[in-house]
C-alpha cells in the first residue's frame, strides 16, 4: 500500500483495530449461539458482550502475541483480560483460528466491496452526466488512430459509462462471491462445533455460511473477487488512455483539470500534462498483478495450506485500497475535465473534408456510376485535398463529373454531421435506459 | 492449440468452415433486415438465401484474399460467385469488417461456453457420484500436509462439486457477458445503418444487442469471459493436485484409472503415474495465462485499435480448446478414479492414535483438569506413541491419572471415528441441494 | 501458433520431423560414445549411424505410438525399422525418455535463439541505418504526451537502437541458459549410463552437460529463457507504441510504408493505419504471456512431475514463432517507415515557439531578473500565443521588458534549435560505439 | 510491504531518510561537475556539500511538498534551508526531476541487489554445508510423486545449490541492467546541461552512464531486473516445494526446525507444520507478480509518460523487501532443516525391493533371457510383493527361472545401493567445482 494511492476508509478496513473488531464479533456472536445450544452457560455468553464498546489494544495484543506466537490466541488472551479469564473460558471452544481469520478476511472484503461498489455508483454519475452534456458535441472517431467518422464526445462517455456499469455488476457478483464465512473447525466437518454456530455468526455478520469449507474458505472464491476486481482495472486504463490521448499537444481536445494555483503556473500553458490519468494506467497495472497469484493459491494442498496467506496480507488490503483510489480519482477526473469542443471540429476538419470520402464514393455508386468510376471521381479530388490543401466538398462541387451524378444538395448534404449524429437518442436510450 | 490437447467439436468451432457459415448468416439476416426496412430490395436479401446450404471453399477465399488482401472482402466475393454478383450487391452494406468480425468471434464464444458448460455439468455428475459411493469412507483430513482431523473421501468429493458448481455459475455468466452482437458501423454511430439491423441479426443469432459499440464491441467482456476461464482452470488444477498428493507412493489413497492393457505393466506396479492429472495442472496454466493479455486488450485507442486482434486469434481458439480438453479430462479421471479405503484407514493410524490428541486434550479440561496438567498428561503418553511406537488409546487407558479423570468409556468414545462424521449428511444436504 | 503470423525456418524447428532427427542424433550419438567405453559393440554403434540419411516417417511413428501410447518408444521401434531390430537393440540403453526429450528441446530452444539473434542483428541494422539518416531531423520531445523540448529522429531510432542491443545481449545469455543437455537416467544418478556420454553426446550438439539433473533438466533455465523472450517482447511494444503514435492523424510526422498497390487506395489518403504496429502490440502481449507460466513450471515435485510438458508444448514453439514473426516484422517496419520532417517542424510550431518558453525563463533569471518578474515576463507574453495565437519570439522582442535585459540577439538564441542538437553527435558515439 | 515480512536493512534502503540522501549526493555532485566545468562557480558547489552531514528532516520536506506539490522542488527547498538559499542557487541547474528521481531508483536498486547477492552466497553456503553432510544419504528418488531409482539427499541439495548458482548469476546480471544513471534533461538531449555532469555524478555513484536517456532511463533495464527476481522467486518456490513434501506426515523425511520450546508443544508430536516453506510458497507469488507489470511499463509514451512511477513506487521497495525476506527465511530453513535418514530408508523400502524392478528386467535380458519371458518372471515376482507384502529379493531369490540366469550374488548385486550413488562424487565436482 502506498499512502500517497489511498483513501482513509478502505485503509480503516484493514486496520489492526478493524481486524481485532470482527475477531471480537465473530467469537462474541458464536458463544451466543453455543449458549443458545445449551453448549455454554448462557452467563458466560453475556459476559463477552461486556467488551463491546472496548477499543482492542493493539500494542497489548502485539506484546502478548511476542510471547505465544500466534495472533488468533493473542487476541484471545487479551480478550479475556478485558471480559475476565474465568468468564472468557468458553470463548472460542470448538474454533480454529482460520474460523476467525477467514471469516473475517470476507467480512473485510466485502466491506472494501461496498466502498468500491460506491465509488463505481459515483463514477458512473459524474459519466452520465458529462454524456448528456456532451451528447451532440461532434468530434471524430478514430479508428487505428486515423480519423475515420464523425461521432460525439456524449458517446465517448456514453460508452464508459456503459462499461462501468458492467463492471458495478461485476463487482457485485464479486461481493456476493466473497460474502460467506465459515465455524466448522479444524477440517470443515465441524466435530466439535454445531453446524448451527456457523450459522447464526454468519447471519449476524451478513454472510451466507460457506456450505463446505475445510480448514479455509475454498480460494476460488477469492480469485474470481481479484479477477472482477482486474476486471474494473483495465477499464480505469480504457478511460485513463482516452484522456491521454485526447489532451496529447496535437490533440487537445480535453484537458484535466487544474487548479486556480496550478493555472497560474501559465508560463508554459501548453505543457499541462495529463498526470492524473498516466497516473490511473499505472494504478491499472497494480490492480490486475493480483489476479495470477490470486489464481495461484486456488491449489491448496489437502484441507489447507497456508501458501495463501502472504499472498492475501498484500493483495488484500493493497488491491482494494488502490481500486478506490483509482477510482474516486477516475471520477474526479470525469467531473472536472475541460473539454473542448472548437479543437474537436478543428480537428475534424484538418483534411477538410476528406473523412466524408466514403460517404461521397458510396453515394455515387448508388446514383448508379461504376464503382470504379465513383472511385477515380472520389481519388482525384481527394488527392488535391491532400496535396494541395484544397478543401473537399468545394473540389466536388466544382467536377462536372461529379455534379453530373450528384446535386449539389446531395453533395452538401453528404457533409451534414447530422447524418452521424441522428442516432445518438437511441444509443442514450439503451444505455441509460431511460427517454434520453 | 496442441492436437494432443483437443476435442474435435471445441475445435470445429474454431475452424475456417465455421467462421465463414457465421459471417454468411450475420450478412444474410443483415439483408433481410434492410429488406424489411426498404433499404434494399426484398429479392437481393432471397437472393443471398440460395447459398444456404452451400460449404464455402476455403481455398478458394484464402485465393481471393491473396489477392485483395481483405478477409471480408474476400469472403464477400466469393460468396457473390455463388450468389450471383448482381444480386449480391447489397450485400454488406452500410456495413464494416468489424461488425462481421466481433459478432462472428462472440457467436463463437457462445458455442464454445455452451460445450464448457456441459463439460462441467458433466464433471459434476462425476463428483457427485464419487461423493455419495464414499460418502463415509473415512481419511484423515491434512492441513500443511499433516495429519490433523479425519474427514471422509465424499467430503472431499463434495467440496469439489461445491467449487464446480460455482464454476459453473461463473461460466454461465461468461456466457452471458459474451452473447453481444454489433452492426453499428465504422465508428458505431449507426450512420450507414439502421439500428433495427444489428436488433434483427442479433436476435437469429441468440445474441443481445451490443449496447453501444465503437467500431468495436468492448473488451472488458472479453477480459471478463478469460477471467473466468482462468477461475475454472485453477479450480482444475485444484483437484488435480489432491489426486496427485493421494497417488504419491507414500500416500495411496486413490490412483488414476489404468486400463486393463496398462494392468499388464505390473512388472512394477508400484510405477503408475498420476500423469493425467500431472498434464492437468500444467493445462491450468496454459487457460490461466490468456487472462493477463485479455485485459490488456481492453485498453483501446479510441474507437478501436486492432492490437487485440491477434491476442484473440490466439486465446480465442486456444484457451477454450485447452479448457474443454482439461474438463474432460478431469471428469474421466474423476470418473474412474480407484480409491483405497483400506490405505486410507491405514495412514491415518500411522501415528496410533495420535491425531486423536486434540480431543483427549479438550476432554480432561472438560472434566475438570486444569489445562496445564492436561497437557503433561497427553503429553506424555503421545511421546511414548511418538518415539516408542506405543498405541495411544492403550497408553491412555493404563494411565492412572488420566482415567482418574476419564472412564474408559470415555476415553474409547474420544476415538470413535462416528464423533467426526456426524454433520457429514449436514454438508451434503448444503452441497447437492437436497436431501442426503 | 497462428500460421499468418509466423515464418518458415523457425516452424521448421519445431516439426516432427526436426524432431525425429535430433532424438536420432542424441540416440546415435550415445551409442558412439558407449561403444567407446566398450559398454556396448563398435558395430552396433555404426549400425545406427545406416539411418544417418533417412527421412524419418512422421506418419509411422504416429501410427506405432497409437499402439505403444510411448512417443519415444514408437520413435526407437521405428528406428529400428531402418537399422535393423537386431542391430539396434543397444539403442536408448540405461537412458529414460527424458533424456532425450529434455536434450532434444534445449537444442529446440538453441536453434530458435540462433534465429531470434540474427533477427534482432537484422533489427539493429535497420535501426542505425535509419538513426543516421534522421540524426539532425529536429522533432518535438514529449512527456506526458505534451510538448517539452526539441529533440531530434535520429535520437528516437538511436535509443530503440540501444534498447534492442541490450535485447541482443539478453537473448544471448537466454541462449546460453538454454544450451546444456543431460543424459542422466531416471534420477538424474547416472545409475545406469556412464556420464561420460552425456560429455560426448551435448559436445555433438553443441551443448554443455547439465552440471545436475534429476529426471529433467531444471526448468529455471527455461523460465529465465522465456523471461528474455517476454523483455524482447516489452521492448517491441514500445517501438510499435511510438510508430502508432507518429502515425496517428493529429500528429502523422511517419507512417508506415505502404506498398504502390496499397497507394491506389486514395479515395481515401488520410486513411492509413498504422496496423502492423498495432499488431505487433497485441503480438507482444501473447510473447509476454508465457513468462509466468513459464515460472510456475519451475517448482516441480521432487525428481520432477510432468506438469511442466504441456505447457512448453505450447509456449516452446508458440513465443519462438511469434517473436521471430514479430522482430521480422518491426524490422520491415523500421525499415520502410516513411518519415515526415516537414509534419515535425509544423507541429513543434505548433504553439509558435511557446515550446521554448523555458529557456527564456531561464535567461531572463540568468540576465539578473528575479524570478519572479521573470516568470510574469514569460507569462504575459505567452498568454498572447495561447489565446492569441500570436508568434511568441515576436512577442518577446516587442516586449521592452523583456529587451532590457536581453538582447534580440539573445532572445533570437534561445529558439536555435542547434542548442538542442549539439549533444547529439556524442549520444551517438555512445550508442553505436564509434565515431558518429 | 509486509512488516512481518521485512528485514530493517532492505526496508532502509526504501525510506525517505535514504533516498533524500541519495538525492542530496546526486545534486552536490552534479553541483562539483558543473564547478570543475566552469559553469558555475565553485564557492557554490563547495557550499552545498556544508550539509554533508545534516539528517534531512522528512516531516519538513513533506510539509513543503504539501504547498509546492512537487517532491523534487520541495527537497530542493528544504536543501536550502541548510545551505543558504544564496548558495544553494545553482543546485539542479538544467536538470530535470527525473534527473534525480530515475538515478536514485537505480542507486536504490543495485544497494537492493547487493543485499539479495548477499543473501543467495548465505543461501549456497547452507545449501553446500548440507549437500555435504548428506553427500551419501540415500532417499528414494521420486517421479511423478512415485518411487523411482534411489538417489541421495545430498544430491538433492546439490541441485538446489546449482539452480541458486544461477540465480546468484541471474542476480549479478541484474544489478549490471540496473546500474546506469541519466542526467541529461527534460529529453534527454544535454540541451541544459553537459553530458560530463551526467559522468562524474554516475561515477560518484558507483552507476555507469546510460548511453541514451529520454527524460528517463529506459524502462527495459527495469523489467530485466524484475524478471531475473521473479525467476529468483520461482527457485525458492522449488526449494520450498521439495521440504513441504518432505515432511509431509506420510513422507517425514525432514522437517522445519522447531525450537527447544516449540518442542514442548509435543502434546501432538506429530502435528509440526511446515509453515515457512508454505509461507515461502505465497511470497514467491508476490515477487513473481511483479514480473508484468515491470514488462508494462515498458511502453512508454515518447520521451516519457509517468505510468511507470506508481508501479515502481510498489514494486521497487515490495518486491525487493520480501526476497530478501524470503531467501533470508530458506537460508534458516536450510540451515537447520532436521533430516530423518532411518525414514529415507524405511519410505524407500516401502514395498520390500520393488523399486529395483527395473534393474532386474534389465540383467535378465542382458544375461540372455528374451524381453518378453523377462518380464514375465519379474511380474510375477513383482506381483506377490504387491499383493501379498513380501520381499522382493527373497521371492527372486527362491524363483528357479530367476536364478537359471542369474546368480545369486548377480540377484544380491541389483539391490546394492552403492550402484546407484557411484556418481554423486562426480556430479558434486560438477557442481562445486572441485574434488568432492
Amino acid at each position: 500500500m502506498i499512502p500517497r494511492y489511498s483513501r482513509p476508509d478502505m485503509v480503516a478496513i484493514w486496520s489492526p483495530e478493524t481486524k481485532f473488531r470482527i475477531w471480537y464479533e465473530i467469537e462474541a456472536h458464536a458463544c451466543d449461539a453455543m449458549a443458545d445450544l445449551g453448549v455454554i452457560p448462557r452467563e458466560n455468553a453475556d459476559a463477552v458482550w461486556k467488551a463491546k464498546d472496548v477499543e482492542f489494544d493493539v500494542a497489548r495484543i502485539d506484546e502478548i502475541e511476542a510471547v505465544t506466537k500466534h495472533d488468533v490466541i493473542a487476541f484471545l488472551t487479551h480478550l479475556a483480560e478485558h471480559v475476565g479469564s474465568d468468564q472468557a473460558r468458553f470463548v472460542h471452544q470448538g474454533m480454529t483460528s482460520s474460523d476467525v481469520l477467514d471469516t473475517c478476511f470476507n467480512v473485510q472484503l466485502v466491506r472494501a466491496s461496498d466502498i468500491l461498489i460506491d465509488d463505481v455508483k459515483a463514477l458512473l454519475a459524474a459519466l452520465k452526466r458529462r454524456a448528456f452534456e456532451y451528447k451532440d458535441t461532434v468530434r471524430i472517431g478514430r479508428s487505428h488512430g486515423i480519423h475515420a467518422e464523425p461521432t460525439t464526445m456524449g458517446l465517448t462517455f456514453a460508452r464508459f459509462y456503459a462499461e462501468m456499469d458492467r463492471n458495478l455488476n461485476r463487482l457485485e457478483k464479486a461481493r456476493y462471491e466473497i460474502a460467506t464465512g465459515a465455524i466448522s473447525g479444524a477440517v470443515g466437518t465441524f466435530a466439535n462445533i454445531d453446524p448451527r454456530v456457523e450459522e447464526h455468526v454468519c447471519e449476524k455478520l451478513g454472510l451466507a455460511p460457506e456450505p463446505i469449507s475445510t480448514q479455509v474458505i475454498p480460494r476460488d472464491r477469492h480469485a474470481a473477487f481479484f479477477a472482477a476486481l482486474g476486471v474494473v482495472g483495465s477499464s480505469i486504463e480504457n478511460i485513463a488512455t482516452e484522456i491521454r490521448h485526447m489532451q496529447r499537444t496535437e490533440v487537445l481536445e480535453a484537458e484535466e483539470f487544474f487548479s486556480a494555483g496550478q493555472k497560474g503556473s501559465s508560463a508554459m500553458p501548453h505543457k499541462r500534462n495529463p498526470v492524473l490519468t498516466e497516473n490511473l494506467t499505472g494504478l491499472a497495472r497494480l490492480v490486475r498483478m493480483a489476479v495470477v497469484p490470486a489464481m495461484e493459491n486456488v491449489a491448496l494442498w489437502h484441507e489447507r495450506d497456508i501458501s495463501h496467506s502472504s499472498v492475501e496480507r498484500n493483495i488484500g488490503p493493497d488491491t482494494t485500497i488502490t481500486l478506490d483510489f483509482a477510482l474516486a480519482r477516475l471520477t474526479q477526473v470525469i467531473d472536472k475535465l475541460v473539454i473542448y469542443p472548437d479543437n474537436m471540429l478543428a480537428n475534424m476538419n484538418k483534411f477538410r473534408g476528406l473523412v466524408m470520402s466514403q460517404r461521397v464514393l458510396l453515394a455515387l455508386t448508388q446514383a448508379g456510376v461504376s464503382r470504379e468510376d465513383a472511385y477515380k471521381l472520389v481519388q482525384r479530388n481527394a488527392m488535391k485535398v491532400w496535396e494541395e490543401g484544397r478543401d473537399f466538398k468545394t473540389e466536388l462541387l466544382a467536377d462536372a463529373d461529379v455534379t453530373a451524378a450528384l446535386s449539389p444538395a446531395e453533395i452538401e448534404e453528404k457533409f451534414d454531421l447530422g447524418y452521424h449524429t441522428k442516432h445518438v437518442d437511441t444509443i442514450f436510450a439503451r444505455v441509460f435506459k431511460e427517454e434520453a
